[in-house]
This record gives structure tokens, C-alpha cells and sequence, in this order.
């Protein structure tokens, strides 16, 4: 079966995110001063070969513990659907 | 009202994405050949204060198309909830 993942990968929100600092203030000169608390990280979307579902969600699981994620820095999310 | 948006941004489907061809190859190294067609981009949260959910998703529009998204080379989508 066809699957295609959806995942985000965030700084850990303990950490200092410079990225998302630098991204508030500019839209703040922008004059979009509502909004606060920008956080910057990683978009990723792929398709996956699986026999079902759950194989699909632990094969990407994988895929982000071993190359997609920084885990001492960044935290994932994955969200799986039928292409 | 306090509204969290959820922001992704992607590189345009018909350009080149040399960063989720790299992945891609990476993960296939790693005998993940299950895994297919990565693209990588952009995720963002943030904060905005906003009378109402429509005036949010404006706001947070207005934001991608002044500077969180090259709308020359990426497309982006906004997600607004509660906080």
C-alpha cells in the first residue's frame, strides 16, 4: 500500500530558537505586531511502501530517529495517510 | 483572542528539490528504500492576538506573502486554532 507522511520536526521548546527571534522581529518592523512567539523547523512530506498503516508510521519513525531529527535538539511529529 | 497558527511552507512542485533528493538518497543508505519522493521545507508556529479567527488567518497571510514565504519558489499553508 501507498501512504504519504507528513512531518514536523521543532527546536525543543526549552531551547533558545534564534531562527524563530529573528523571523518575530522582522515581521514586528513589518508593523504585524500580533504576533508573538514565532518558532522555526522543518517541513517534510514523502511516500511510503507499506503493508498497512502502523508499518508505515513506525518505517518513518525510524527515517526520523536515525536522519530527519536532531533528538537532543528537536522533537517530531508524524501524521500518516493513505496517498 | 489568542489563535495559534501552524505554517507550512514547501518548495513548488514543479521546481528541483535538491535538499529532499539528498534525503532521500541518505535515507535509502540507511535501507529505508520504502521511502520515496521526500520534499523538504518549512514548518512555523506562532502566536497572534486577533479579534476573530478570519482576522488571524489575514494576518497570518499577510505575513507569508510579506516574508515568511518566497512565493516565487515556495507555496504555504496556514492552520489557525485556538490557543
Amino acid at each position: 500500500m501507498h501512504f504519504v507522511a507528513h512531518i514536523n520536526i521543532m527546536p525543543l521548546k526549552e531551547l533558545l530558537d534564534p531562527q524563530g527571534k529573528a523571523v518575530n522581529s522582522s515581521l514586528h518592523n513589518l508593523g504585524l505586531t500580533q504576533i508573538q512567539n514565532v518558532r522555526v523547523g522543518k517541513h517534510m512530506t514523502l511516500n511510503v511502501e507499506a503493508k498497512d498503516k502502523a508499518e508505515a508510521e513506525a518505517l518513518v519513525t525510524d527515517a526520523c530517529k536515525k536522519l530527519l531529527a536532531n533528538l537532543v535538539m528537536e522533537s517530531f511529529e508524524v501524521n500518516i495517510t493513505e496517498a
